[in-house]
């Protein structure tokens, strides 16, 4: 491993700053969502772009899309050398209700060793942790081990509506061999992680059509099918009694994890009946013989997003609808096929539709999961930096949910990605009293330092990853 | 069976009177829905009233309740004889949309032998086949052989929302031995026929909790049970393959229907694909093993009518919704009691309910089928009246949704009823055109004419119904 003694020495000794440079951004109201703080966005993205400047990147600037802009930035002294994208964002989430605040969302204040302010964890403290280990490399050597592009998004709270377009257009501006994204939260304090996987999501509204109108239910009640009825034993039939999904050939190219993977996932410190409690359900629920991370994490889904049909009112009316719909939503694991999935879902829903009515399936929106092995030389360089920093091997998780950027990084640039957050599940991210532990946030840019060397190094088992 | 030559008599000679008679009322646009005609209901009330003096009866007046009054008459000169209550209704459906009409509504025209305008047959039209068949008795005999009460309702077409309560503070008033309701079709023309059941009603609201917010179905997809998912593994096991209701109990009091009734059903001129197509449906669909007719008039129902629960609109929203909730309905037939049956079915759904998720199930609106015996007296009468009328003896047929006057008759009172209409099943009641073939008017004032004989007298299996 590289001698890192100076990289260490740095960042402990500017941990004032780094708090400085946070609080100082923190204290602009970037809120995407509201247009009321449209100046307030582009100020935050104005102040990032001068920062990025300060601290020596050799190109920073503040670049148009349809919506807020981006700040791009870059230091590409390394001929040669692999070339890193690092992407985060600058916009924060609306702060209401503000009654429920300790101390107000823009002015940060430390307490218990946690600074609280919107933006604080997700995801200025961890765009700031990168700019700190980037002036550490340049303060103490003079130049980085490898090339650095910076992609800070403003619209990552409002669900990246012009970031697809942006990153198609800018192909040559973004091209890299990896993409370092820290916006993930470890498992628990004490527990480093690695996201290595995000699940994919495929999706259908399936309409039952009945009678021409809505009949009277007691004039031909017992005559014709009822589009909800008729629904309900549709949905009923995804599944069997033990969770397991019944479409045939869905979990054709689901890989079972091996019994390392399955004993990691059980060595993580999950309680089952304080989740059930938190989200305040009697008891969690899922497939069969399966650990509920492995669940989220490991295994798809299908769940109904939303269903209608008949009478919503108060009191009753006396009808068999004319119509019924639902939503439907499968969450893909790695090597699920978004396409396949959708076919599969479809035939087996109209060959499973009673008689009496009219089936179709509309489908919508579609991506697969996205993995980066943990073999991966971007992973595994990921790994050693978290360690040294943090004192033990990161644990490697899922994300059972999807992120926009990794989608259009993946689907837009093919590109590796590493998951790489130091948040914690507790920061309050999207609620009131938003914080960032501040040991999370020094861990945090000791490893974005060490990152940078090991990922030029390489280790043991191979070069580091190829140039492009 | 009595001589009824000169009824026959009086009812053919005084065809053109009776449709003059009828000519008059319908000419007044007697919409309750509407209070934009409120002068006009109270102006038909009035009409009623008059005439019903101006034909003999010795009391008719216009009685208030808290919404459109009711017209009440009575002629009770046959003390020791049995007294049979006439209800029928004064009030319209609205006329939209009014394009559609071949001529206008509140206009009446004959054409093809059949008489155009709304409230033709519902109920005007077989209001005045009884004011007919009353005066035919009194010009050619100068008294009845019975007493009649006449109670025309005005707000029928807008759910009888004051009937129940004019009912009950009106007992003494009220009081008879059997009610004649005319207000039912026959099955087809050329198929006399009398309605001696009407299925009653129950209701439920299931509700199910699930997370005590949306969440997000990414991240926690797979661990948690989907409150959409278990109310339709509810809902689908409320059935079996076959149609048949799962849920233990349900059909313990169901009484099956005999050789001879199944073979009455069977031979009812009724064409399955005709009736799906009319309704748009590809098939018709029900409990197998028996004929549709038997299962809409025989057989209990159970039917979902609404159902919520999710996201509904544009698009998609990935969660894994709080809760969702359905309203559902049973059709019963005789014997069945409500008690009983909502009983059955909040413990079956509870007892069938994931443990995932909280399930509770309410109950409302509650009422029983109400049958009359096709071998109570008065339906003897009925029969024979009919039969002498149309030239054959009519076929008993159920009805399968209720009748709230039918009801309130039922459960105020506790009455027999006779539902002895002449409507055809394409008379066009509620929608533009509606029409009332002359041939059953003029049949219909017979019917009613014949029918006081008939219950006067009973027949040779016994005297006839029992006075107060």
């Amino acid at each position: 491993m590289a001698n890192t003694d100076d990289l260490t020495r740095y960042c402990e000794e500017h941990r004032e700053d780094a708090l400085a440079e946070l609080d100082a951004w923190l204290r602009i109201p970037s809120i995407s969502a509201d247009s009321a703080y449209q100046a307030d966005v582009r100020r935050a993205a104005e102040h990032a772009a001068a920062r990025m400047r300060a601290i020596g990147m050799t190109r920073a600037e503040v670049l148009e899309t349809k919506g807020h802009p981006v700040v791009y930035g870059e230091w590409l002294g390394a001929p040669g050398k692999p070339t890193a994208l690092v992407y985060g964002h600058y916009d924060v989430q609306p702060v209401d209700p503000l009654e429920l605040w300790t101390s107000p969302p823009f002015d940060p204040q430390v307490r218990d060793g946690m600074l609280f302010a919107r933006g604080a964890v997700d995801d200025k403290g961890q765009v700031v942790m990168h700019w700190k280990a980037f002036e550490a490399h340049l303060k103490t050597r003079g130049a980085l081990p490898v090339n650095l592009k910076f992609l800070i998004e403003g619209e990552e709270e409002i669900g990246s509506p012009n970031f697809d377009d942006f990153v198609a257009r800018n192909r040559d501006l973004l091209a890299c061999d990896v993409v370092v994204i820290s916006d993930t939260p470890v498992f628990a304090e004490d527990v480093p992680s690695l996201t290595i996987a995000v699940r994919g999501l495929v999706g259908w509204e399936i309409h039952v059509d009945g009678p021409s109108g809505d009949q009277h239910s007691g004039l031909f009640g017992g005559a014709i099918e009822n589009p909800i009825m008729a629904l309900a034993c549709i949905l009923a039939k995804l599944k069997d009694e033990t969770g397991h999904i019944a479409v045939p050939g869905f979990y054709d190219d689901v890989r079972e994890l091996t019994p390392h993977e399955r004993r990691e996932i059980s060595e993580l410190p999950y309680d089952e009946r304080a989740e059930a409690r938190r989200m305040g359900v009697p008891q969690l629920h899922g497939e069969h013989g399966y650990h509920p991370l492995e669940r989220m994490w490991w295994r798809p889904t299908l769940d109904c997003n939303g269903i209608w049909g008949g009478y919503q009112g108060e009191g009753s009316k006396t009808i068999i609808p004319a119509k019924a719909g639902c939503k439907l939503t499968a969450r893909l694991v790695p090597n699920q096929d978004p396409a396949r999935v959708t076919r599969l879902i479809k035939e087996y829903i109209l060959a499973i539709a009673p008689p009496g009515v009219r089936v179709h399936v509309d489908s919508f929106e579609s991506g697969p999961a996205i993995v980066t092995s943990r073999d991966h030389p971007a992973t595994r360089a990921a790994a050693r930096a978290m360690e040294k920093a943090f004192g033990k091997p990161p644990v490697t998780i899922g994300m059972g949910g999807s992120i926009g950027p990794v989608g259009t990084f993946d689907r837009v640039l093919h590109l590796p990605q590493v998951l790489i957050g130091v948040g914690l599940p507790d920061d309050q991210t999207h609620a009131p009293n938003e914080k960032f532990t501040l040991s999370q946030f020094y861990g945090g840019i000791k490893t974005m330092a060490y990152l940078w060397d090991e990922l030029a190094a390489g280790d043991a088992r191979g070069a580091g990853i190829p140039p492009v």
